[in-house]
């Protein structure tokens, strides 16, 4: 079977309460990561709102952004280096500019905050991607300039893999606003036509939609990217969206089946969100123990 | 104090998240529940909508299941063999036919899946009791067939006792639509009036009115019980259903309450749903854990 | 950095699961307090609706009580007693009379049930402080004759300082009900006024303000409080409002900036609601073990 081998980095958030880990606890659940062969980790926002991974002077003056106590980009790219895996660093997200038809000024400030970036860590060896962190179910034409302008900034700054993890209108995150799945074909090839060429390679998350309809879904996004000749990774998540709390580990028989299906449409990597809340020996959440003892079992 | 011996096995809910146990951390489960004197084990149900506890052939060709991994009723059967506890093997819920009125479609499907159950499993040693998982909580005429149908064909595989586990439509799960005693106690008349010689041991839910009233409901259950010659146990259970988290691990001095009440009320046994989730020193809800510690200090 | 050194104690409560702890576990927790200093402790209700602390007389023959299989107050006083801490008596909430503008009732009840304390517990060492349990956010004419009653009362039985805890009618908790900074001045001038003489401190809640906002808050509150001679102690919340769950315990990141922002302010001492949830090694919520590292930490 093919394996999971990516993992975002979720420690700004806006829904999944943190782990309150420090060095230490950072450094172990590396080394859990490497042991089941993790080699690439997605920061998945470098900040978001008032919060940031850096002490970053463009959101101080921009942003007006909380004291940080733990430098995590450094903190990621130590862990990284050490355990041989490549880091993409995820943009910034305002949570509020783009929301608010601000497409400009967004991408303004992840230009500047990018190029702070790359001055303190842009030489560091394990930086080896880009992840745009804003994500999108459907055709908008504001965010196409956004991508646009972003991906080739940080090409300039970095000619190294640009990443996007979209996600699908499906109905078990929209309901009866869910569009369908030939509807969602027509966004993406409308997507896609403008991302040609300045996206690397797109990691649909895998969880919007139901079960049984996951490999259609998996085969319409494998086949419109190829299209376009951007590289496929699916977004196995490993969170669970069928339950009343938000959100638990998920049951490890749909990880399975998804990963399954994944492999079928023949995507070229796993990746997943994310690994240290909903799969590591170390997470808050104990079934996620049991989650990563499974996946040991699965590689034997 | 009347202590609890049985538990149900919930290992395809809808709104429990799964443990993502393996055949080990079943089998110390199993230990655990064995050295509080838990003598019955009770399959919740054996498949639910696609998910399926056996890779049954019936289910795959009429619900297109998903893959089964492992085999939990083998499994379970093989514990409560090592562990000298008798399984109860729960019917399959399609979550749809009987819920949109189709009662014989689920009155079939389940004669069929249950035939197969009992070429592959019925003459395994632990196989000790039936169970209709199908909850009901006023009378239904469409769903005194589904009993009628199922405890005749199931009497026939084997003639072991046939369990239920009714809920109570009460206030703390159906607010402003909750029965009053009086009309719970006509609903169940005219319920038992249907099962009787059909259904051999009711166990009902007591988590779905106030504390203070749950002394009342079970002399009203018993006393109905005891007139239609069904044997009554409890169903007290180890989930809080007064917290804004579904469902964290009862308060300790809840459950003692209620276990002191059920005993007034002489029913004959307690189980509860349920153990592994609730109760367990190896749950992923470590509430649980200090759970299983208060038990263990009320039976010493 | 000013330090956490009181926290309430919650064993009674309405909506954070128990964590079933029985004697030993308590007396463990208490090391883990008095280990980074925690110096005061505050029941924060001694009952509600028909829960109790201890086997009340008063509230058996009135609310019709549960049980009580462990006396907690007793446990309490001993434990703190044991770790040379300081325990506060909170009052009783009837969860129902003061609700519904029955303010003469909760008083009366209320000293009834405080003799009876000081009957039973009144010559405890431990025993130092009383908490009135009633919480409000606005003035309440209502209200603040509860608090007369209740202070001069308990002034007389011992004189020792009287602690409230208000919340402030903020945008986390109340959206668009929620008050301006101006306007909670307003409200507060009018509280204190009739208060100043009855009670000795407040520790204002401070989760229910957003993070930027809290800084504002926290001056008003320390120069009002100052205004009528009543002590400042800031209640610094150590679970996380911004999240889903309700409730898990807080990021790392929040809760140092909300310490850092209080000692600004400069109130006398840090209290928490609370500890044993969400700040302990031996918390049912795992976040709460790193997080008491990160306090370890932070005072090295």
């Amino acid at each position: 079977m093919l394996p999971i081998t990516g993992t975002f980095l979720d420690e700004i958030t806006h829904d999944i309460p943190s782990q309150n880990w420090g060095r230490e606890e950072w450094a172990r659940d590396f080394d859990a990561m490497r042991a089941i062969g993790i080699d690439t980790v997605i920061l998945i926002r470098a900040g978001y709102q008032q919060y940031a991974t850096y002490p970053s002077r463009v959101l101080q003056q921009q942003m007006n952004i909380f004291p940080v106590y733990l430098d995590l980009v450094d903190l990621f790219l130590e862990q990284a280096e050490r355990c041989g895996m490549t880091f993409y660093f995820g943009t910034f997200d305002s949570g509020n500019y783009w929301q608010n038809g601000q497409y400009e000024k967004e991408a303004d400030l992840n230009r500047r905050f990018c190029d702070e970036f790359m001055e303190r860590y842009g030489q560091r060896p394990a930086f080896g991607g880009w992840y745009i962190s804003h994500e999108i179910s459907v055709y908008n034409d504001g965010m196409m300039n956004v991508y646009e302008t972003l991906s080739t900034h940080l090409r300039n700054l970095k000619p190294v893999p640009i990443l996007i993890s979209p996600y699908i209108k499906g109905i078990k995150q929209f309901g009866s606003e869910a569009i369908s799945p030939e509807q969602h074909r027509k966004e993406w090839d409308a997507v896609f036509s403008r991302l040609q060429g300045l996206v690397d390679i797109v990691a649909f998350q895998d969880g919007n939609v139901p079960l049984e309809n996951l490999g259609d879904y998996l085969a319409i996004n494998k086949s419109l990217a190829d299209q376009y000749d951007i590289r496929s990774w699916s977004n196995v998540e490993t969170f669970d969206r069928d339950m009343p709390i938000k959100f638990p580990p998920i049951d490890a028989r749909k990880l399975r089946y998804k990963m399954e299906q994944a492999e079928k449409s023949r995507v070229e990597k796993l990746i997943t969100f994310e690994f240290s809340h909903f799969m590591s020996p170390y997470s808050i959440y104990p079934a996620a123990h049991h989650l990563y003892q499974r996946i040991v079992e699965w590689k034997s």
